[in-house]
């Protein structure tokens, strides 16, 4: 199947991606799962999402801005997900930054399944143990190799997408790199979480293989590479970005994804 | 009066509105009231309520992410708003998702007296008892008569909107169609949201009257219009939308609103 | 040192600025913060700030969405900064409007050395006992005089900017006026939250003097002069701010700053 027909696929079966997910970008993340595609849900209340994670397509659980109430709900969510074989996105923003981050993350990679784990490389590195470095929520390592990424897919037994100039993606026996995209991504804070929500949508609409993966990053970073060129900063490139999303063709997955 | 004396009047009281609302289109919603010509103010802890919703021209009550504490949060602000005769705008975000969104909602219309009830069709049909389907947060019904806003008005006492490809307004004894609008519209987290805040700015301004609810659904789809023209997806929508809504004319709504 | 040499600064130094905000306008706050320079965290849960207030250049507190668990993660991130000599930016949103954003304020400052209050003339009259008024998170005082800004800085032995149509930066003994920026910009929900966003980066990467103060100010309202002349309203404003924020120029501040 061309990368292109999974585009085609994501829209036709328009999944409902519910999201467990930061106050920060949580706007964005509607957003993007619409131009993906998708049909976003937010929800964080444990009494709520029992009955919203199981009708699910995806779970998508960031943990950007956690406090003790929701990130019990994630771990409520996953496991519904998991009693559901719905698949799990986790985004495990800002580990390594805190001790309380690197105990969250833990305890949602102890008591759920996840399908697919998406970080930058400063992230992926300190969840693989191979170390990384992050400041904040932001990257310091480079992640110019694909070793994290590929220790953490083998550990978890799970699928791992790590960001950075060039883009891995690993299920422990099969390793892709993507080399989409364009700088100012960097620039806009919340587009690694939009990352997520979009996985979420290629995921959950079709399946979990790294093709599927790989399409959805492809996607949205091809998106990005589009959007720049009519951007004059962060601000007119995030509303390009979603114009772009929305606007991709199959034609564009096709020629465009630069994948090895 | 004509409508468009509706948008001058709106403009020169200012009313502030007060959201008990989402974290997810929270934003949008401050950024329309601005826009459509009054003041937001966004409040969720009950402590400090108790003064906000009392000086407030309209209050909001949105449960697109609800949770126990901002639940009991609504029902004080809902409560206050009786008390001093200020109007209630209700939008009951996903009823019908999930067990928590009716008890929710339930709670709030027997405990509120509300001025305004807005949904999409699947939530005023859940509502309204005659059925509804919903999916996450977005409607699956067609929406295609207005049976059930009107029935829904005449439960509770109150008035209605119902959102879809047409646009229903009644308060039980008589009903509006309008037609204005755009498809961009529903590629765009939070629109249901932000007309939500609209009704708010100009029943808080003017009065709860079948007028003033359809003036501000006319003002809100006739910038949808506009601003469809010059986007080239649903990130620029958005931008054009807020621009449209600031820049509409008292002209444009005498010519453009399609009501019946 | 001239100002243009403060913005090459900041970009240099990429201040880590945690921030303890409101949802309403927190990812404008952290996608401005990215263009002035700066690095952006958000985080409000007790467990977690321990370690991320700590190793921030600033960490800005501000009371737009307050709620008890957030007053308490404020006070802690405060001490927390105090104790590792890392500058405070307390923006005390709609002071004035509530007695519980009285009491919180006033628990702020009792507790938190804070090295600067950003507010507008109603709130920073509300804070100097001079008298301030404000209608939910807008000013209705002027702001005309300076005498508010200069008195609550020697209350607090702090510096004080304080926001209006000219805006007054005081530590006490040195006041300036800056008189740049448009109308615009309170036409957009947030540009006050977004300010202290970019004092914080300032603030945090130079250091506390009215100096770097101004510079921050200036850059924020000067690019908001820029973005206003390519905006057709509100909306596209906001984006042209981030674009003309993250486009400014060292010779931009020289040559552009109307300062006093």
């Amino acid at each position: 199947m061309s990368y292109g027909k999974y585009l085609t696929k994501v829209r036709e079966k328009r999944p409902l991606v519910h999201h467990l997910t930061n106050y920060v970008t949580v706007n964005d993340c509607a957003n993007v799962t619409l131009c993906a595609g998708g049909s976003p849900v937010m929800s964080d209340e444990a009494l709520d999402i029992v009955d919203i994670s199981k009708i699910a397509s995806a779970v998508v659980i960031n943990m950007g801005t956690l406090n003790e109430r929701t990130v019990k709900s994630m771990v409520i969510a996953g496991k519904i997900a998991n009693d559901h074989c719905i698949p799990v996105i986790f985004d495990p923003v800002g580990v390594g930054a805190s001790t309380y981050r690197n105990e969250v993350a833990q305890q949602i990679l102890d008591n759920v399944e996840v399908t697919v784990i998406k970080g930058n490389a400063g992230e992926i590195g300190v969840l693989s143990g191979l170390g990384g470095k992050v400041r904040g929520v932001d990257s310091v390592s480079s992640g110019d190799s694909a070793d994290a990424a590929i220790e953490l897919a083998k550990i978890y037994n799970t699928s791992v997408v790590m960001t950075g100039k060039d883009d891995y993606i690993s299920n422990g026996k099969k390793t892709m790199k993507l080399s989409n995209g364009d700088p100012l991504m960097d620039c806009v804070s919340g587009t690694g979480c939009m990352l997520s929500s979009v996985v979420g949508c290629y995921v959950g609409a079709i399946d979990a293989s790294i093709y599927s993966i790989a399409a959805s990053v492809g996607a949205f970073t091809i998106a990005g590479e589009i959007a720049a060129k009519t951007s004059a900063g962060p601000g007119s490139f995030k509303v390009n970005l979603l114009d772009a999303l929305y606007n991709l063709t199959p034609s564009d997955m096709d020629t465009r994804m630069k994948i090895e």
